[in-house]
């Protein structure tokens, strides 16, 4: 048998586990004082629903399951899809709108929903991504309005400062934006999605490699540069007056409420946030997932570089469940990523409880064994961590390895008490 | 798109969660304390390690994940298992073991760890049986004494006793016994699995239903009731007496060192456990498992008939992994049997925080928003959960599905303070 765990996932060391677990009882506490409630979906889904167009890029992805008994027909099967019917979801959100959509009768509104899990994605092998992460999703089904934007980055935000981070980035878009510069620019709606994604690789590429693509895409030179113009326009300008000098640029295509919807955003946020945070328009933001309907944003804690999450308003996709849609808005803090920075900075879990060791002669009769494990209970009721173990030959090792686990105080048994 | 959960899985509602949570930081917080400390390994394991023959019956439920990529070979395919090099894991055990194969140099000697998560089982649905499950596992790796087996069952009574359980019944039996038994009887050792399976059915078909079977398989007339004589020897004799009868009329087929091994964990738990526990040798226990080498037990609560967990030693399972055996002992909780009594008998979580509502009216300023948002901070502080959320046009209602949910207060906020 082969002791390796599978590729691209790993086995997690207690170590790190103990961090996890405290950033997990942060987030938690946090978020539940926020209002919301934990709730949890099976790690598998149907195929239907995997491949139903809400994952993007993120269904080529998917660790399929076979079918079982007389279900598995292999003489019969043409494609791999003949052979499986689910496999494990790529993402929380969309099983959660589909157990939002399953349960909206038994549901407080609006429902503001806490999930914290696995999620499994078949990408290659590399540096720092594991096909087995987690995540830790917020949303809010219910509330149309920009409270829930607002609540959303606020909650984040209060997570991020307790795990002691200090100061945040939170950069800002809205969809419909990204859409009024398309048309601005001259495109027609299928044509939308194709930009996004050459947009979406300003970071790596840069104004000129968008141009070139653009170019490449079938736009003429006067509507890319008409179109990259407008980054020019908001340039040096902050939150509210690069939302109003964008709007003013835009010939009308975008609305006075989808431009107030966002500055509400920006005001409210700033007003109502304790921890200080720097919020940016920036209309270069995509957000992967085409199923966004609205704002879209991400947070970023500049020292290191890398965003911490992210999310946005996605109003349509529990109408794909059941017939009537409802306003959803959601955030996903990006966990793994997280933990290995606090690992990466020496992060210490605080205050944790006091850790005692018993280590008990070889050979301890059980009168005397059942002593130890009863003042052992006794420390427990303290609170103490208490771990009792057999003494090994070489106990000066075994205690050098317990003082390195945070054993400060060790206490050694025997039959008889020892002499002078 | 279906909105249901896939078949025999299911979707957790937030008043189960609450509560599943609560007992999880219960049981963490427990076995912590004990000394044990979290790892975590995958949710897929290699079909080779699924399919090494340390899962039993098991082995034939398992969710099967397909090859990626040029390893999927539909053309070449001539079974199930050539499509598939990877699956769900059954249970936690195996997957520990392989863990502490591969990282035995970086871990504590005794390592002693507490595994929490899902596995899964394609069994046939069922009401109460579901095909996605948690177990919460403890086990001892290196500690070849009883003092494992004692503390496993001390560390599992207190977290019953921590969650409001009183009066356990704790079965305990030796996989030597069983042996000793079934040589007593005149059976080869390639017989003793199936005698085992058979003799695991007493609960289901009595002794005389045990007696058929055994003929059946077999066995003289004259053997079965040697065998069958012994349940009676035993009868109205507790503890360490009934291990002491057992073995006088085992022929010598028990060694000393086994029955006494046995009697020492009666001793020590009976002598340490702070929560009145009844100690129970029984000799049909069984345990499906084929890795178990040594004692075997199971906690059950009486006046809830089923068990609540159990375990056993199994020395040889790290020695599949690597060449060396190492010294295991675990025990897992049946965490779903335990979460569906603590529903049926309305438990709740005690001590929760306060729960405050805001209400705040429809087209609200940012201004005020923000203002209600900063107290909703404050309150926060206090540690209470505020919710915040737009008033509804039905209130009323609003407000006392609020309640229902525990929101004891409720304020409303209006952009002008209301008159009268």
């Amino acid at each position: 048998m082969n002791k390796k765990p599978v590729n691209g996932m790993r086995d997690i060391l207690p170590k790190e586990m103990e961090i996890r677990q405290y950033v997990l009882s942060v987030i938690r506490k946090t978020y539940q004082e926020f209002g919301f409630t934990e709730m949890e979906t099976p790690i598998v889904e149907s195929m239907e629903n995997l491949q139903g167009k809400q994952g993007g890029e993120n269904e080529k992805l998917i660790f399929k399951i076979m079918k079982r008994g007389d279900k598995f027909d292999l003489s019969r099967a043409q494609t791999e899809n003949d052979l499986a019917d689910s496999g494990l979801r790529y993402d929380l959100t969309m099983p959660l709108s589909r157990y939002f959509a399953n349960h909206q009768t038994e549901l407080q509104k609006p429902f503001k929903a806490l999930q914290i899990g696995p999620v499994f994605r078949a990408e290659r092998p590399q540096k720092g991504r594991f096909r087995e992460f987690y995540q830790c999703d917020i949303d809010i089904f219910g509330d149309a309005t920009n409270l829930a934007e607002t609540e959303l980055i606020l909650a984040m935000s209060t997570v991020l400062s307790r795990l002691g981070f200090r100061h945040f980035q939170i950069r800002i878009n809205d969809r419909r934006i990204l859409k009024a510069m398309a048309a601005f620019s001259g495109l027609q709606e299928d044509q939308y999605d194709e930009m996004f994604i050459i947009l979406d690789k300003m970071d790596k590429i840069g104004l000129s490699g968008v141009r070139e693509e653009l170019l490449e895409m079938g736009l003429t030179e006067e509507n890319a540069d008409r179109y990259l113009n407008l980054f020019d326009i908001i340039e040096g300008k902050t939150g509210t007056d690069a939302v109003d000098a964008m709007k003013a640029n835009l010939d009308g295509k975008l609305t006075d409420e989808v431009a107030e919807n966002l500055k509400q955003i920006f005001t409210m946020v700033s007003a109502a946030s304790e921890v200080p945070v720097e919020l940016i328009f920036d209309p270069t933001l995509v957000r992967g997932m085409g199923y966004y309907t609205g704002p879209i944003f991400e947070i970023a804690v500049p020292e290191f570089q890398s965003a911490m999450g992210g999310g946005g308003r996605y109003d349509e996709m529990v109408g794909k469940f059941v017939g009537q849609s409802t306003p959803a808005c959601g955030f996903s803090i990006g966990f793994e990523r997280m933990i290995s920075i606090l690992l990466e900075n020496g992060f210490t879990v605080p205050g944790s409880e006091k850790r005692i060791a018993f280590l008990m002669e070889k050979g301890l009769s059980p009168e005397k064994t059942a002593d130890v494990l009863r003042l052992a209970q006794e420390e427990r009721k303290t609170g103490a961590r208490v771990l009792t173990a057999v003494m090994i030959k070489n106990k000066k090792f075994q205690k050098e390895q317990l003082k390195a686990e945070g054993y400060e105080e060790i206490r050694e048994f025997y039959e008889r008490p020892l002499e002078g």
